[in-house]
């Protein structure tokens, strides 16, 4: 559409807080949250994080793997905290932290890190341009490289599974 | 249950921030979401910060009046921010702020401004007591204020009202 | 759109009962039902008073404060009665009576009484003509004057604050 | 528990009314609502009649056959009445009306017929006594007798079909 | 449309499983699933079968007396099999058995058995035809002349009760 | 709780079929599926998986990494096939193909293949034995065998990883 080069973002501008209270049809008959609700939350956050750095529709891509550690309970709280790591010519990748807060302790652990990519698209699903990424600190410039790491991997995970 | 004075809790120990992406359940035919879902979004986010503040369960207790003033769409997020204005003995104040974000645009509006109180509860829903707040700004001072104004006329409004 | 000036309709005409019977996913660990969820039900009840009336379309404008004297329980039924208090040219008041009933011993009791504002909008949004109220009995000609004030006091509420 | 005989109760202390706003999780990609959300509608209406009728809790025991004449659509009301038509030792039939309202012109047609049948249970789920229904009308007498005769069909129907 | 005679499909080509793990929100305060839960998963099992046969959109026509003989309780599965027992011109009836499946012992039992008509709809919502059914085994033949008698009855009930 | 050694369990013992109608609350305004809902799907099919082969509650405890190649759609059918490739002493491995079927032609696509492990835990969320698999098929022991080689990868990156 546009042709003209868009202007960098930076990390901040996209950053993404979800403070989501745990409800009882979330969890099984015990109590503890299932990893698909966990997902789902993951999801949602990492994906307005990338609508926002692309201002466009944005579709999952792939997903790292996750491993859940600690439950999360019915009546807890989950946090989750998503930024854009790096960002390419259409796809971008988003980090989402994930904490359990015990709202009767203030109790909060780290449950996962994920990794999701997306890629954007315009009102007919092709892909779609978006803006360059300006990491501005050491932490987001660190975060940009293990990015670029991980795509290397996925796609070469792709190019070994068939189509 | 203790009888030890809880130790004083400060502002940003309980703030929250919720952003939610608005699904079309949550809207009329014609895509402008139903005032109810915003005060539903206001109630969970202002319960998680009280329930941060006094570490109990809580329940609303009250909400005062709220205006509508810029209709938000499917497909754009709600950002809400939650802090604890005033604490007295078993009540809180909270003040949430709602702002609009079209993710296609970055274009922010603030929706409305709520403020509710809420009664820490025990395990039977008799109130129990809630640490005492420790407001360190300038600005936490002024909600702190304005909160105890707000208090004196909705204990008015509630003795004007039969039971 | 139509010049013709709208025949008056009559409060009973547009008076909704809505029977809820309430989830867990509605209510907090310890069974209590979120204020949130009054509202949301609250909303809906009274949107359906305001189309009924209105034949067009309605965003919800305003909402008075609420207190929450009586928590409501899983299991429960929750009661809602919305009747139009008031019409304009292009607004309406709607008031709804909530009711808990315990479904196990058949006690009733009245946990709120709301006073919402509505808009009828067009297929673009913008506000459109509702039709004349007319009250028939004393009650309703009291609650219709009882409105009147109530918009006096909304509209100054709204000059005093920043748009 | 208690062998002292209930007291009846009228059919109006039992008579339920809900009115609910169909939303676009409840319909296919056309806009017409599922069947099966008009049945579970049918369902939650007609339990809230039975437990007011039994004050206990209650579990659906059958359903006659459904036709659904017209469709309802998203944006429209459904109105739902349900009544209990005849009451057993432990069991209970209740008759519900279906109505959809197009709220953009108040138009209203009835579009569905139920006769459910439930079982009040105690605590573990065992069958427990229901108050006799004292029917005052002669349109509630007629359809006491009406239920009288599906009931014997219901049975017949039940002796036909395998455990 | 398509005025070509469209090519006979067998059941097994519109054969529908459906597992679904039943959540708090669907049943009542002791754990026992709504009936209309039951109701609304037959429906949308049987839905998916009859579009499979059909290709087009359907919508629900009619659904024969259900018994719920035995509860299913939060936790436990419900296990939906659909399958087209007949194909007229427009309309199909699909047969749903229902099983409960306790996970902890493997112990399932069979609670229901469904059938239900659907009408194939074009894009205006007016009957469109479907391809004829060609039933494989004994089995099928059978299920099949059981259907056409259903389906007599179901006509005659038609013609008795008022439009 | 029970030391008997627990009689091995074959693959079919276990495997799941999930079809679900895609719903608009699960995609986004362009009618395309939220990545989260897939892997939500995936957890509850993969889990009802586990917990027929342990007989007990089970927990997620890793997600494999996922691909998301072709979208699925509003109105569409997801298809899952669950079932344990692997089983040690208190671990599971479950895989999951998804397939996605445009039920208006009924061409249907792999859309997905997801690896989880799932922990059997007791009453008080401790892991709990589960039975050895059984593979009866060469198809079921090269599922065995790669699910080793993974079981081996996530256990190295668990320990690459800080806890």
């Amino acid at each position: 559409m546009d042709k003209a080069p868009l202007s960098p973002r930076r990390v901040r501008d996209s950053t993404v807080e979800v403070t989501h209270l745990v409800m009882p049809n979330e969890a099984n008959v015990y109590g503890t949250v299932f990893g698909g609700i966990v997902m789902q939350q993951i999801d949602i956050a990492a994906s307005i994080a990338a609508m926002r750095h692309a201002r466009r529709p944005v579709v999952t891509a792939s997903i790292d793997s996750l491993d859940f550690r600690r439950p999360i309970r019915v009546g807890q709280a989950m946090i989750l905290r998503a930024a854009v790591n790096w960002a390419g010519r259409t796809s971008m990748e988003v980090g989402v932290q994930v904490l359990s807060e015990d709202l009767m302790t203030g109790v909060r652990e780290t449950t996962n890190a994920a990794y999701l990519t997306f890629v954007a698209v315009d009102e007919r699903g092709r892909p779609s341009p978006v803006p360059p990424l300006q990491p501005e600190t050491d932490e987001e410039r660190r975060r940009f490289s293990e990015a670029v790491e991980r795509r290397r991997q996925r796609l070469e995970r792709l190019r070994r599974e068939p189509g």
